[in-house]
């Protein structure tokens, strides 16, 4: 038999690592766990605890409250998704607005634009954006980019009274549980839409619709009653460390125009990507039957399947 | 805040709940952990440890040395995309052979297809297709199909020798170590071709790409020496157990021509399932810039793309 196949999962090599691990809890019934060299960072901060490792399998990881955020090996895959779709399907996104995001990923991703022009991030944690700075080099340099502006601040507070800023608008939020909850209120969601110019878009994490299907459902409800459920969409991604490895996203367009692939762009931007390109573009908005069912009647993807 | 938001992921329950867990070492340095109601079937066959449980996120599920099978609650994703992708391209698929499989899973899958006259199950361990008739009952009805007939034989020898004889030959292989080594081999991919009707499909369970990039790439590889590189596609799919969230599939087609979907077929097919549809079909086959590189040169998602 072929050497190659000899030990793909590296099994052979359990005993001669260290048995430490780092484990999520994904729900009270669902635990990933990694195998860690170290634990690099622990700290509390007003608003969650903040811990970053280093793994054998994924790299560097950091945790809120927790929860995996992101690791080195795969963040890309989260980042890329949450960022580039929308920004592809925008006319001119001149102006973007990121809320959350203390890590960096999404706008380590945003300065690959360069017609962009100011990228703002509010985040609430100083501490978050700390801990990138310090463990997260190789993303973090994003923060020292010229047009990224960052401002601790309660996105909720932020964004209440803006009127037509921002082109594009990201929440790259926790889960709705702790500091994250209003993030996730049709009054924010309105307020986003006041902010936004014409014809501008609106990208959210929304959760796993195969685990929590009922928090998807909810979510893009209150996106719809701002912004009419005509104007929704959702997509999805593979995201390794989250659970179920299915990640989902919605999209919420202010213009009563469909936003449409700027494949130039699209090209672009594949051509600094690991993971994107116009087709996982394509591919990440074709939603399998169940996912379907979870979008507001008068969603167009439900008419167009 | 909304009361919907309250405990989405079911952590108030944990106390509730008995504490006891079934584990994969997906890798040396990553594991998923399952709570468990019961352990339901434990066998040491001649071939492999076959361990059956009742989980409180999946329902019951599958183990066989000790790597998660399938699960009650998310086996349609992997068995869909391995069937209904090959079977979806194919003008005629009339014969269909299946090596491996015996949980039943892609049986259950195949009889949904009135076109296709004779599904043979060759499953090199019986013990399988017991435990799985008598935990799984809902899929194991396809065993009962008169279409189907089921050979326990060792895939390998059943296949050298025969000529001509399928439309589409599906792989549902356990990993390359073990009893389903031989199934990775140009020699066994070249005796799967030989057994091919003309215009043949050959669809194979292949990995993740992001845990063992190197072994999809020996795969994919070891696939083209017999059918050539330009008659070889790849393609992923959501799998919320298996390790990553990601798994991939190998295609592979004798005839000279490009195999297209059949849009009627997948549509009849899509009001029978839980994921699959024209649009997931396409999805599947859209693949991220770090996997098309693990393609052959000449492989035709490489350029189309």
């Amino acid at each position: 038999m072929d050497e190659k196949f000899a030990d793909p999962f590296g099994m052979k090599q359990i005993q001669a690592k260290p048995d430490v691990w780092a484990a999520e809890m994904q729900t009270a019934d669902l635990k990933l766990s990694f195998r860690i060299k170290e634990v690099l960072h622990y700290a509390e901060s007003k608003y969650q605890k903040i811990l970053v490792v280093d793994t054998f399998q994924y790299g560097r990881m950091l945790l809120l409250d927790n929860t995996v955020m992101m690791t080195e090996r795969d963040e890309f895959f989260y980042h890329e998704y949450l960022t580039h779709v929308p920004m592809c399907l925008h006319k001119r996104p001149q102006n973007v607005l990121v809320i959350g995001g203390g890590d960096g990923g999404i706008i380590n991703q945003l300065i690959k634009y360069e017609e962009t022009e100011s990228i703002t991030l509010v985040e609430i944690d100083e501490e978050v954006v700390k801990a990138a700075k310090m463990f997260f080099p190789e993303m973090s340099r994003a923060f020292e980019n010229p047009r990224v502006k960052v401002i601790f601040e309660d996105g909720i507070k932020y964004i209440d009274g803006k009127k037509e800023v921002y082109d594009v608008v990201i929440i790259d939020s926790t889960d709705p549980l702790g500091p994250a909850e209003g993030l996730f209120t049709p009054e924010f969601y309105g307020n986003v839409r006041a902010a936004l110019k014409e014809d501008g878009l609106l990208a959210v994490q929304a959760e796993s619709p195969v685990l929590t299907p009922e928090l998807v459902r909810e979510i893009l409800k209150n996106i719809a009653i701002p912004f009419g459920a005509e104007n929704i969409w959702y997509y999805i991604g593979f995201m390794p460390t989250y659970p179920t490895g299915m990640w989902g996203f919605a999209l919420a367009s202010k213009g009563p125009r469909k936003p449409e692939l700027m494949v130039d762009r699209a090209k672009k931007i594949a051509a600094k990507s690991k993971c994107y390109n116009a087709n996982v573009h394509k591919a990440a908005l074709s939603l399998p039957n169940f996912v379907l069912e979870l979008l507001p009647d008068g969603a167009p993807q439900k008419t167009e399947s």
